[in-house]
């Protein structure tokens, strides 16, 4: 039997585990040869393939980013796109899909199994740890370590000049890198996307944590949003470099502080460095078996379904289902960490 | 109300974290003062305190070890032992106490709940995350994690020399550190507590290693055994330190990989590295949250529970219970990682 | 006999390890008592001091910033500033001081020492390494580390979507932590202040690393400008936060280098978490050892004199020579490290 | 013009950054191409080649060990060794050898260029900094690196427990490491080869470190010896593996202290993870330095030569003479950390 994996959407450490763990098992426990492609699924529909044996994946297990390439490339939005996978497939005679990626990559996983007939696995990944159905997803370790480190060294730099540090960690739609590493880092304000925040109360908690002689760490997550969203909006506009997503917040929220409370503030943006480099053990540990149970629907045939973490089990879901509502941060948990706020 | 704190049993890395979050959420939200016993069991029963305030708890977020000291000190195997701390109790005026410790500090707790009348709160404490009842004990993640920068940087030096690299790291009686970290350092042979090993098979999967041009790391638990123990045993009291169960098995493989193989081989004990130092994001986070949940079980006056860990939950479980059976490694999951062995 | 000590200017990692090296070779060797002063020379000025013992250097050694914190006061700026200090040290029967800081801060000393009769001693402090007389300057080292491990998480990054990233590292007028960690990081492009850039030859170098199949990455010190600089201030202009200097090449380039070639390109901007933090072994070693030189300065009574590396030596030299010129990078060495462009 | 490569003696971090930095400046400014020979002299004896050009050292900047393996064959001390290098220099068409290694790497390479007649550029590797004619030979700052940090680590765990924690590192006969190391890691007793040390002094510091409530740090090489030599053969020989040298003095220490103060000791023997894995930053600077010098030597036709390091410059030094005398540490040097003892 041979088998297809592809690696789609932002990459994310642990990516290579994923596909060292498939390749591992399904060549030594199932006897499956493998085929990689390249770039998500622009491999799949142009064909494109690169070898994947044993020797492909040695040594690759600490190593971040994906050697499979990836893309952001959708064959449902394309003419003919999957009728040129199957074709594809086809020729190249691949029986099954090892499909690696986020919300947009497991959709059409879950499409091309449901409705066309290509049988598909799926792992799920997203930095964000945003994907219900699964209690972690790789990656978002890592990220949470790399931030909680950047935030220790803030700290430092914060007291010795008596000085207002924001940190602006990854998160459009959800909080839970700035959640954990701001807990994990001892971070004085959290701010998330799923709770509008009022720049009263954080100027509030910044003045008691100076009154207690020290300085305030803030944390926020790129996609969180003062409740007077208007006033940022035409902020944003200003920036003449567009990125008002990606880099607005944190500045814009520095510059509100420094002009409420007269205290100087300053921002670092983590930015990519988050997504980046080695992965944790945890994301090791965890990509691995998912690597490993994944080819495991594949000899079970068990396609259209996407592997999961639950405690310390992996289990399977149906993609279509796991995909279907992003995991946000629960208020009571965002109400949980405010003890440590101000 | 006034609450206090100990920390008993070997040092590991998120106890002041723990201690942090009981105080900063006992004082903010319930108002509860605090006192911090020295030395485990040994506070209480000596009246031997230490003050305990949200400025005592200020920057000990990321510090290993225990601003409280710790001890294996036992009251119940001491004469008049429950009495002295029932005494020292009602002179401080302390109402409730928190036990962050193992198996043995909180086997006292439970006692001292269920039989003498003296409200206890559990939180779960093993380095070596062999305590049921919860998914993972804050520690394991930090051990896992210098374990496997280790195990990486053991990889280059036994590819440039074509050696074996034997690693030993923590579990007396359970192997989890040594699964979890031959995992994700891409050990060549993992041997756990729970499973004798067979010292031919262990040369076998060398030996494979080899032939593929790559040189083998072994990974072993502390307390792993080969089947034919009598010899081990006997190899073993020829040390002259008497360090049997500490720093005897890595060093025996070693030998025993040489001589059956004639390769050379090199052994690392990890030792008291894995348990010092600053906690990982993750278990910062776990014993945070194991801090705040654990100062609620003292409000709801909910004694003789110890919170843990199940998926991204804190509950509330009977400490009796947990800590009755000792949670080993399935053998399924160690199975699992065999594809990796060789 | 009563010594000050004090920290002034930026943060650094090192200097409680010069703190530390000062105070316990003092107290102990010489019998000296010790007088911290708060925030650079705000403290003698306003005669706000801090207890500075054995005591209170204990653990300091690994800890980023300074417990005496840091300001850029400048008493010879402010009306009646030197005679505030002499005063001030006269109440306080503090016959020497040991002044920790920058070009500014040792620029203060020397003149105090030259030509007011305040006997200080300098120990040179720039996270930027560009204090001539010296090798090395204490704080470098740890944010050239933190650059590189940046670099490499990037590059990980970058392969896996076949981007350009950028990554703004620190140094306003010297390239020194570019040069350092974009060798080490084995950047692709390394722009540094001392020499105008040509946007063209930048451009060319990433077109060639793409064609070899790997993705390129741009190192570029905040205050490096390109050739056709007008260009650049009428964009900077532009910016809405008016960080022109902080955040501006790095962005900046990024969009160039996306005009004029078609590819992504993204930028990291490493910022404070470059000089906050637990300092690296070089540099606790350095400035240890610093600080103990610092002090036998002050028992030999040879002021106006600053402490500095040579080889592997310590020597003095005079603070005012060793402040007269900015250390910059060599063209030649900036030209051995072009080899590794493209 | 064809130059080979190769690396001797044990693995160090830095060594494929040397590699690439030859082979970088070689083909792209020389215009040279490069025979890679494998396990040091083993490679020209036995005409053992590896492919070594661009795509070749594309990627392994960042990684410990060398892709070139090693070996400590020694050609001086085979029949007919030296004219099975020539010949296979000859056959294979290499002009000139770039030899990487230690003393007896460097010392083989010396007399092949200055009495056989086989063109030689020596670059210094070793790990202990024991080499004489350079400031630093890259490796060290890694280990003392990986020192540090498992010093940091230990200390959490001795106040923990108000236990000795001994540190043994490399070094067997120059203190190097365990100085650097033990002043970066504020140890309180650090231990040399250079001075053989008293166990009754050990035993006072420790005492002393005691009654300031801290808990000690022992910091001691792998060759340091206690004045009562006779005493330490004696035990050493009692251990049941044989390997005194390796694992000896830590536990004998150890054991020392626990008889002599009746407190706790434990050991840690860091061994082989001090030598593995990415090398720091400031070594794949002077490695890389090292190589784009060492491949100048060739151009230059400066044979006979090893590049060294003095201050920031990197200079060239007749291998001959650099390693007739080991580099141990200076008393004046040792007795400056004395301060920090107890």
């Amino acid at each position: 039997m041979r088998v297809g994996v592809l690696t789609g959407g932002g990459d994310c450490p642990g990516l290579n585990a994923v596909i060292r763990g498939v390749v591992r098992k399904g060549v030594q426990e199932y006897g499956y040869d493998f085929v990689g492609f390249r770039d998500g699924w622009r491999g799949p529909m142009e064909g494109d393939t690169v070898r994947l044996d044993i020797p492909a994946v040695r040594g690759i297990l600490p190593r971040g980013g994906t050697i499979l390439g990836s893309s952001r490339t959708n064959p449902l939005k394309q003419e003919g796109g999957i009728r040129r996978i199957k074709d594809n497939l086809a020729k190249l005679e691949v029986e099954a899909l090892v499909a690696i990626g986020g919300e947009d990559t497991l959709g059409v996983a879950a499409r091309l199994s449901d409705e066309y007939g290509v049988p598909c696995v799926g792992v799920p990944k997203t930095i964000d740890n945003d994907l219900s159905a699964t209690d972690y997803t790789f990656g978002f370790d890592t990220a949470v370590g790399i931030a909680t480190e950047a935030i220790d060294r803030l700290h430092t730099t914060a007291e010795s000049h008596m000085r207002v540090l924001v940190c602006e960690v990854m998160g459009r739609h959800a909080g839970w890198i700035a959640l954990h590493s701001g807990l994990a880092g001892g971070a004085n304000v959290i701010l998330i996307p799923e709770q509008r925040f009022d720049p009263d109360q954080v100027c509030a908690w910044i003045t008691s944590r100076f009154k207690a002689s020290y300085a305030p760490i803030v944390v926020v997550a790129e996609g969180a949003m003062p409740k007077d969203g208007e006033m940022v909006l035409k902020d944003a506009s200003r920036d003449s470099f567009g990125h008002v997503r990606l880099s607005g917040i944190g500045e814009w929220l520095a510059k509100e502080i420094e002009r409420r409370t007269g205290k100087e503030a300053r921002t670092t943006v983590l930015g990519h460095i988050q997504r980046g480099g080695t992965p944790s053990a945890f994301d090791r540990w965890l990509a691995t078996r998912f690597g490993l149970h994944a080819v495991d629907c594949v000899r079970d045939r068990d396609f259209g379904k996407m592997v999961a973490l639950r405690g310390t089990d992996v289990v399977r879901v149906p993609i279509a289902e796991a995909t279907a509502r992003l995991k946000t941060v629960d208020p009571a948990l965002y109400q949980e960490a405010g003890v440590f706020f101000g």
